[in-house]
């Protein structure tokens, strides 16, 4: 028997960012560096976990508020961490999400205890040599299946030189963007970002993928650009083309009386992104698939209750992903991997990261035909680079953002550039 | 780091008996023996772990082939459980919860897998030495506080001596019998098992119960022998007397027009003791409270997904009891501890079993002030007793009893004893 006891001793708190390219949603578009926050808990015997989240100044600091509390806990208990979390917000105000106002009215504890519950569990696995997904519960699948993640985009930031995916503003722009992307990857569903052009554009689009890849499940995510009505049209005009319609309208009311009108499921990760949510939209029969995501879930095993809600409740389960680093993507794989519900390929950013910029070796994070196998070292199976870190920590420190705001960003080219919703 | 990599070498079901008092019941009265079954599950590296379950002939056989499968398994994997559980049920018919047809409908999978779970847990804690409660996320109370369960009941088992608690057929003989339980064990909450004399008789009881323990949380549990009528009836003459009036009438429907009428909550282990159970009912607004039991519910962190539905659509959540031995106490009391939504005392048999019965070494599971203190050794924290499990078994073989039939019992002393339902 060995002793696995083990105490918070140490919180470090790194703000990081690394290059995004200019990928367009309905807010805006995507600014040079996405920001994001790497933790790491160390224990009083010198073990230590990492946990990654979002980088906007708000939360930034209630992470560090929350990690402060966190000296003297016992990684053992979840429920300990929930407690500290909320001791360390007390009466906070709402906001900081750092999803430019596209995902509002998450639980701001779970959202801030998010990381630290991943590192915690990295803690864990690495004391009793397990990897996280058997904290889990066991994982169900060697690897996990992640969709392609098409965006709309321009040629290159302004006043910068092309990047390498170059632009996707049309139909064949997006099948180009596909093609490349299923073929580095091996992606077998297909995800477009919309809201960005009139729905007949990108409808379009949908069709123009549906022919260039006739067996690839197809998703569409307006991020809630569309009425009620442009959604039930667009809709019937994708009746069977869609493998899931996510977000296509604002809140519950709407999300129900699209949901209402179609054969094709809804899905979502904006009228439903906390546990407070889930009663009314089941109530109102207002979505059939939730995107679960960890960082803004209270963290993996929140996100297995989250699961078993769905199960119980009869909704599917997808994941849901904004610009994120390698400890996110393993936290995914290992929380994806335990999670029998999740039976579509689930969202990734990854493709959109420079390979050279991260703060984890992410040799075992690699895909083969669209998945990445779960790692079975113990813990989450990705260390630290402190170097990596130190240099994307320097590039925060450079690049003065420090609140992702794709709004701000487009108006400064596009000054009129709406707001209003719904656009269409 | 250790190798705490642990495949299932064996698994051993052992059917066992321990004397019982006749306590009543509305569909009759307890057998001279209650049934158990206790399964050990030994690793290919010699490291056991042991669950406990119920005796009926159907529910052992269904152990059996479960147990069966599992050679092979790894320990880690919950997941894997359920599949093996499954597929070793195949296409099986329902029945066999071994309750006397007082909780039906419960999910076979959940109910033979529920053991092996406990099982699999207690090996994982001694394998990576903590207790169980810290592989359910922690321990948030450091005792879990149990309710006197009171029960009408005959002096004697026909043809054998008055017991030691002697008969309790009125309201003092059940004052009478509440002082001596929370005497000897502390408890600060008091359930009385009812549905067995006509409601005003169970009135007048629950009154002189709060005339003798003023301060004291009381429960009224009929097992649904009333209509909804009745219930309602029952409910406001007793408003603001009850903690929670459990099951008083049958069905999601009947339990949903009592809930609409009286202020009173009602708890349930009979609408709701499903994953399938919960939508209809949180629909229905059936129930206040649902009383969890690991035995039928999945085991342990099936349990933490019950907890968090409850927290998410707002239910409260106590704990359900059978006659059962020291390992589902262990058990009980580590769930109970893990589970922060569990703010009612659990109910227990405990007290009416003899202290001389048993298949754990019991020294670890004393009350002091109606609480039991959460086992910090690795595991479950009881360690099975090897001659006592042969004594018990024994007794099983020679009670003669293979399935509980608490009317068939009644019958015997009483030809016409009614199960119309609701009796009154
Ligand atoms: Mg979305
Ligand atoms: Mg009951």
């Amino acid at each position: 028997m060995v002793d696995t006891s083990a105490t918070i001793a140490d919180v470090t708190v790194t703000p990081v960012a690394f290059r995004d390219p200019p990928l367009l949603n309905t807010v805006g578009v995507h600014e040079p560096y996405a920001l994001r926050t790497v933790v790491e808990v160390t224990t009083d015997g010198g073990v230590s976990g990492i946990g990654e989240t979002y980088g906007g100044t708000l939360h930034l600091e209630r992470l560090r508020r929350a990690a402060a509390e966190l000296v003297g806990m016992d990684v053992w208990s979840l429920h300990d961490l929930i407690a500290r979390t909320t001791r360390a917000l007390g009466t906070d105000t709402p906001g900081g999400d750092g999803m430019s106002g596209m995902v509002t009215g998450s639980s701001t504890v779970d959202r801030v205890m998010s990381p630290f519950d991943v590192a915690c569990l990295d803690i864990q696995g690495k004391l009793v040599g397990r990897p996280v997904s058997d904290l889990l519960g066991g994982a169900v699948r060697p690897a996990v299946p992640y969709s392609a993640y098409l965006f709309y985009k321009w040629a290159a930031h302004p006043g910068q030189e092309d990047d390498d995916w170059g632009a996707a503003l049309d139909p064949a722009g997006l099948v180009e963007q596909a093609r490349r992307m299923i073929d580095e990857y091996g992606f077998s569903s297909v995800k477009l970002k919309g809201g960005v052009f009139p729905p007949d554009e990108e409808i379009a689009a949908i069709r123009a993928l549906r022919e260039a890849f006739p067996g690839l499940p197809l998703r569409l995510d307006p991020n809630a650009a569309w009425s009620v009505e442009t959604s039930l049209r667009v809709a019937r005009e994708l009746d069977g083309v869609l493998q899931y319609l996510e977000d296509p309208t604002e809140g519950v009311e709407g999300m129900a009386a699209v949901a209402g009108g179609t054969p094709t499921p809804l899905a979502t990760n904006m009228c439903v992104v906390s546990f407070d949510d889930l009663a009314p939209a089941v109530e109102r029969k207002a979505v059939g698939i939730v995107l679960s995501d960890h960082h803004f879930w209270g963290g993996l095993r929140r996100c297995g209750q989250l699961s078993a809600i769905a199960d119980t409740f009869g909704l599917g389960l997808s994941m849901h992903s904004n610009s994120h680093l390698g400890i996110s993507l393993a936290a995914m794989t290992h929380l994806a991997a335990a999670t029998p519900r999740l039976t579509y390929a689930c969202d990734t950013h990854w493709p959109w990261k420079r390979p050279d910029e991260d703060v984890v070796d992410t040799t075992p994070l690699r895909f083969t035909e669209g998945s990445v196998a779960v790692p079975t070292a113990p813990g989450l199976g990705v260390e630290l680079d402190r170097d990596a870190l130190a240099r994307l920590h320097r590039q925060y420190l450079d690049c003065g953002l420090r609140d992702r705001d794709d709004t701000g960003y487009m108006r400064r080219f596009e000054p009129s550039f709406p707001t209003e919703t719904p656009r269409w």
